[in-house]
């Protein structure tokens, strides 16, 4: 039997929210009396300094398929742990800053669908598109 | 009645999940044919994008306090916004590399707990440690 | 005796050009046969990731006073040595790109003081403009 | 005639120095009264914010070739601007933590020479190498 194409190569974990994340680490900070340090510049030098280590992952890899095929589990993992990272900083600044993170995606989605209508764009390369999602 | 000192200062929004936002995005992006658009690189290159915007947000201001107090209507959704395309893109990011970015995160603050003990680094300036949260 | 107001905090070793730097890159990665992975995207991918080490140096730190007044050696060496790491990709990145780095930096300089007239944004906060320098 | 094999792509521009990008990034800021917001983490995210820009020139292209062959002029003339504009707050940066660029540059091509010896290394997929040019 083949898998309907619609199928999806990825479900994410369903059991574990934005908000979970957000009180364990206000926890991990609070328990280390790191919050001192939480101030929301220092956490966006901190996200970028992640997102470095992310794209250094695929610097000298040249063009990567979808799935990482061929990658080895060592650089599989080590990219796992960069998004990983890049997610758990745009959290805590999300929370040093008072932001609601998943709602503010959530609603961003919309104005791009808004932004982007299906008729108009579909398959227009987006070099000519200011940007695809957004200011 | 005062809340108590532990109230959380944000809540973030708990009927959104990853997959939701996950599942989102691949719609938004099949009905616009854009798929082909959304190589690992392609979208690792879009999300430093989106991250030099969110530090534009933050670069004339100097040293900004928790909950961004004095800033206009007009900064803050601008910084929510550009909170919002990061984490849209490293969702997708992570779905076309296979990769279940909330478990890998919430594994990762288990991690980072294990190598940091809290009675170790309590209240260390973390410019004497390597990192926050791990390489 | 006073030095006056206007003397230079550094000047910059005049004996070092671009043209140099760019020569001597090219040799680096031709005798170690590296040329083959410094497609564009590969040094941009690159660059992104010595731009996170150097936010790294600052990210613990709080606000951070002109000269890196009370920072250890380690750390300025540190410092010093990612904005080198900055600055070799950019120059090489110009090189594979064939775009006159020097050249179109002192062009943009001329375009941003025809953009920002002194008589007009004099210490006006750059909040409020679009950018410091450039789009 | 058939130019010699070590031909250079790109001779960099030779009567424009550091030290005059550093001097008149100086008097820029100081005919706008700018210096006072000139800190060097200020400076530091809005290196970042361009380095962001410099990213979203290449975003959607997939691989791209050496001196981008079938780019419009209206793109190679955006990627310039903005790595021009990555240069400038780097020189400025590193006016403003005092450290000569330039020479602390040559210095860490000497470093990296002698950390990946062309017998070596040669032709090996830096994949396998922690990093190109640094820690």
């Amino acid at each position: 039997m083949k898998l309907p194409v619609c199928f999806p190569l990825l479900s994410l974990s369903r059991g574990i929210s934005f908000e979970q994340l957000r009180r364990e680490l206000a926890e991990f900070a609070k328990e280390r009396d790191w919050d001192q340090f939480h101030s929301p510049r220092n956490l966006a030098l901190a996200l970028v300094g992640e997102v470095g280590e992310l794209c250094e992952c695929f610097q000298w890899k040249g063009e990567v398929a979808e799935g990482l095929p061929g990658w080895s589990d060592k650089h599989k993992t080590a990219l796992q742990q960069e998004m990983a990272d890049v997610l758990l900083y745009l959290i805590r600044l999300s929370h040093k800053c008072h932001i609601d993170l998943p709602k503010v995606a959530l609603n961003k989605l919309a104005v791009n669908a808004a932004k982007y209508p299906a008729s108009l764009v579909r398959g227009s390369s987006r070099t000519h598109l200011p940007q695809l999602y957004g200011t």
